[in-house]
Parts: structure tokens; sequence; C-alpha cells
């Protein structure tokens, strides 16, 4: 399983829509008779690969995988049907799948004479696919929050000037953010008072991939022509409707399974009274301003018990700035 | 040099308005004869300690210590005229007096015919007394405002219920600083509204010494008959004048050379545009409110390029809370 979870990140595994897998083919005296991982949407399962390179010597053998066999056909077909149609007698897994659709694989390769053992390393394995796994578990993307703030709470002074809050390494570990969501959000008040661009900057050492999120507005007004987040560097979607439960629904149809949140005030008390934020990345420059607008409008709570409490993942100095991650904590989690 | 330095950290040397200080005598063969280092105010000084010590061995002797020896006489009588008194050939000092009225001593000695050596150690004697040394150059106390809000900067949720935004750990580490310092600054409002005790918890293991701050509450409205900050677990001032240089003034004249300031939005913008506030002890609780007033009220700072910039000393965890300390950038430093 460990060489499993190795393959599962092999560094030309693409983040995408799909999880990372890893699956190693052991002969019955032990010996790795194929290996595979998942190259990303579109491409063969790992299993499928390993199949693949097993050929022949797959009958009989012992198929280990990172994640449960998927039981539908999707782009590829079921992983459980070519594990049977191979022959392999035995499936050891770590992660259940934890998605409606693709499950059920475990229980199909059981009815049909194939010993399976699920959960080895399975925390290992989930921690491989956070994000695929909380939409595959609530049915949405998970959704963390970028605020930079003053110590006293401030996102912009009180004329409105907010270039810059925080330092220049501050903005380019957004950009390394930005590049490894699919999506990031703002509303339409955001794009006509800042005029954000929302890509990643072409030219920072932070881009470790090739990949641009979608920039979606929400709102109801117009994008005005010449707007930066219209330009062509990256792709960018409007939403007339700002309802939260709404933008994640069209967000996860499109298989995107992180969402940057860089709204106002508004937009985010919207997201944080739907119950849909899940984790925040906060920067706070050691600077005071004494006025202007907080990162997070009204949201409903109006006493101290009514706060919406986080845990800190992980506190960090990015150049002078603080950088502090959190994740809400839900009932659910205990 | 490095034994004078450890004398003057030795754990019986209280910290209260007088700097720690260590010396050692030497006799012209490097042996030490004496060593002294100063108790607290109105105990001998530590060269006159070390004298003692020494008895007839100091003729001829150099003496170091880690502060330049002083010229005046105060509670004590001035150190340079004991050693030229006791026949000391030679001084090696770390840190120069800084305060007008007691430097000087090196020059003394020097006219006198002692050989003087400054400068040897100077930042790490420095380091021993930083809001002493505040004190002597600037001729009024160290500030530090300590403040405790939510990762969205509210002090308090909009109903005014503030019990408690961060956890037990991060209170019990502000009656640590509360024990170090000399005094805590409250306005009236506060007292009115949250009714603070403000005196050291006396069953906190964090109480490392016997020492409770001087309560001091500014403001021209009275303090109710009963309020917590009256009872005799500690002293209590009421200063009716709330401008802040005044109210430093009041308290460097009774020797306090670090204040911790607690107060409201109001109180601490006042000391924020007046430019006297030197650090920050900032608590954020992993916690979203949404609506709730923010630690500091309108400072006069309106555009981004007034901010006031401060620099971080340090990051931690507190319990689940964030603590930030941080200094003030002033011109003066660069």
């Amino acid at each position: 399983m460990r060489r499993a979870l190795e393959l599962a990140t092999s560094p030309d595994a693409p983040l995408g829509p799909n999880p990372r897998v890893g699956a190693v083919l052991l002969s019955p005296d032990g010996e790795a008779v194929g290996e595979g991982y998942h190259h990303g949407a579109g491409t063969p399962h790992a299993e499928v690969e390993a199949l693949r390179a097993a050929g022949s010597r797959a009958r009989g053998a012992t198929a280990v995988v990172t994640l449960e066999p998927c039981n539908h056909t999707g782009r590829t077909g079921p992983c459980s049907a070519a594990l049977l149609e191979a022959g392999v007698a035995r499936v050891v897994h770590a992660q259940s799948d934890p998605s409606p659709a693709a499950s059920g694989g475990a229980d199909h390769l059981r009815a049909h004479g194939v010993d399976v053992v699920g959960g080895v390393l399975a925390d290992e394995a989930e921690a491989l696919n956070p994000y695929w796994t909380h939409q595959a578990v609530h049915g949405r993307p998970f959704v963390t929050w970028k605020a930079a703030t003053t110590l006293d709470g401030r996102v912009a002074a009180a004329d409105g000037t907010s270039r810059w809050i925080t330092g220049a390494e501050a903005r380019a570990d957004v950009h390394a953010l930005r590049a490894s969501v699919g999506a990031v959000v703002v509303g339409t008040g955001t794009v006509l008072e800042d005029d954000p661009h929302l890509a990643v900057r072409r030219d920072a050492e932070v881009l470790s991939y090739d990949q641009q999120p979608l920039r979606v507005v929400v709102g109801a007004r117009d994008i005005p022509e010449g707007a930066r987040v219209l330009d062509t560097s990256a792709p960018t979607l409007h939403l007339r409707e700002r309802d939260p439960a709404h933008v994640l629904g069209v967000l996860q149809a499109r298989e995107i399974r992180h969402v940057m949140l860089e709204g106002g005030p508004r937009l985010v008390a919207a997201f944080v009274r739907a119950g849909l934020v899940d984790a925040v990345r906060w920067y706070i420059a050691p600077a005071l301003l004494g006025s202007g607008p907080a990162a997070l409008g009204d949201a409903g709570m109006s006493t101290i018990t009514d706060a919406l409490r986080l845990q800190v993942a992980g506190v960090s100095l990015v150049g002078g700035d603080v950088r502090i991650d959190a994740r809400v904590l839900r009932a659910e989690e205990g």
C-alpha cells in the first residue's frame, strides 16, 4: 500500500476533478507484476493501468489500491468489472469510495467471489484527495475563504484604498493558493470597486503547474467592458444569481472540487450565513488603520455565543505578514 | 562581562523601577575578588556590593559592570565616587547610562585617572532592561497595547458580549503579562461597561513573582462604588485627565517603566494618535462575528498610506488562539 500511495502522488499525477489513485498488482508469491496511477480525468484509472502492465499475470493476483475500485461508468468503464475480467483474486484498498455514484465496487467484487479488504492506511489515502473527498461526501465543493486585513481587522482604509495592506510575499502566496483551486469567486461589487484580475500571475515562480482557476463573478449587475477579470488569461463565468448554494451547485456540476472565496463583506456573509465556508486563509498585516471596512459583514450573529468557531490548522510568517489557516468546526465533526 | 551579565539576572534580582545590573571586581592578576548585583530600588548598586565584598582588595582592581557606573545621588550615592574612593584602577562597562540624570560616570572616572572602556556586550546588557532603557531615552514608560479579537477584528459581539472571545490559556497569558508591567491603563468607559478586575489572579500558576501592577483608570467620569477595579487586591489610581502624554507623565514620575494599555477603541485611538503606543500584544481567536466593535477607533488615518506599520516580533499559538507580538516602527529606528 505504501508503494500504491507513492504512485498516486507521482509528479505528473495532475490535480484536477478526479482523485489521485495508485495501484499495485501482486502475484500470489508477492511479486509486483503491474503498477499504475491515475493521470487525470479521461485517462485510465490506476487499476486499469496496472492490469494492462500485468497482462496475463493479473490472473490470481492481489490488487492493492489506494481507493475502493469504482463501480460506475464515467469517462471510463467500471474498475470493478475490469478487475473481475482479469481474474484478480483479492483486492486490498485504502479509502472507501465516498461518492454515491461510484461506490459499491467492493460489494460487487465480493458478490463475484473476490476477497476484499478495505481501510488499510485509509487516512493517508484520504489525505491525498481532501477536496475530492469533501465534494463526494457533501455534494458540493470545499470552500476556502481568503482574507487580508490589518491587525485591527480592516480590509481597506476609510477612503477605500487597500493597495497594499499585505506585502509582496503574502500576495505571491495568494497566487499559489489560486493556482491550486478550481475556481475563484467574487461578487460584482468587488469587480466594480477593485477591478481585480484574479488570474494566477504567469511570471510568479509560485506557479507549480499550468492551471488557471475559473474566475467566477456572482451578482445581477453587469461586468463593465474592459474589466480585468474579462481578459483572456483565464476563463471567466458570470452568474447573475448570487445565492451561495446555487453558485456551488453550478461549480459542482463543472467538477470543481475546491473553491476560493475572495469576495467582499456582503458576499462572504451570505456564504457564512448559509454554512458554506469550510476554511479560511487569513493574512494579517502588522498594521493599524482605526477605520475602514471589516472583512465580514453581518451574518446574523449578534451575541458572543453565536460566533462561528474555527480551529487553527497552521500559523506562519509570510514575509512580514502573519498567515493563519483555520477550519470551520462543524457539529458533525465533534 | 559574561559573569556580570549572569549576576544581573540572579533569581532574586527583582524587576522594578531600577535596572538589573551585575558587577565583578578583578584583581590585577585576574582573580575575582568581589561580585555584586542590584537587588532593587533602595538597595546598594551592583558596584557597591562588589566593592564591599572585595574590601581592601578593590585597590588597583578592574571593575567589570553591565551598566556605566552612575554619577548621581538618588536613593544611594553615586557609584563613580565609590569606585574612586576604593582605588579601582580600571572600569569596563557594557551599556552606557542612557539617563540624563545619572550619566557622566565614565567621564567623571576618566577625569580622575581611571582607565574606562565602554560598550562591551552592550546589546546583551541593554536587553536586560529594555523598558528601563526606553524610559531613560524617551522620558516616558514603554507602552504595550493588549487586544483580543476575532479573526474579523471584533472585540465584542453586536450586543456587547465579549466573554469569552479567547480561551483560558490566552487569558492566563494576559495575567502573566500584567504581572510583568508596572501599570495597567483603561478608560472609565471600559470600567463602566465591562467592570474589569485588572489585577493579577492570585491562583494563577503564571504568577512568577509577587507583584501587582498599578490599576490606572483615566477619564472624567466617576468610578462607580463597588467596581471590581476598586477592590483591595491591587492599588488603583483614577486620573480625571485622559490625555495620553499626561497619563504617561504621571506614571513616569511614579517610576513605572512598562505600561500595559487595555483600554477601549477611543482611549487606544488617543494613544495611537499621540504616537504613544510602542508595541502590541494581540490575541486572535479563530472565530468570526460579522458585527460588533473593532479594537481601534478612529485615529486620524484615512488612507492606506497613513496606516501605522509594525514589525512582527513573534507569532505563536496559545491554547487555540493566535498570539502576535509586534513593535511599532518609528522613523528614528530606520
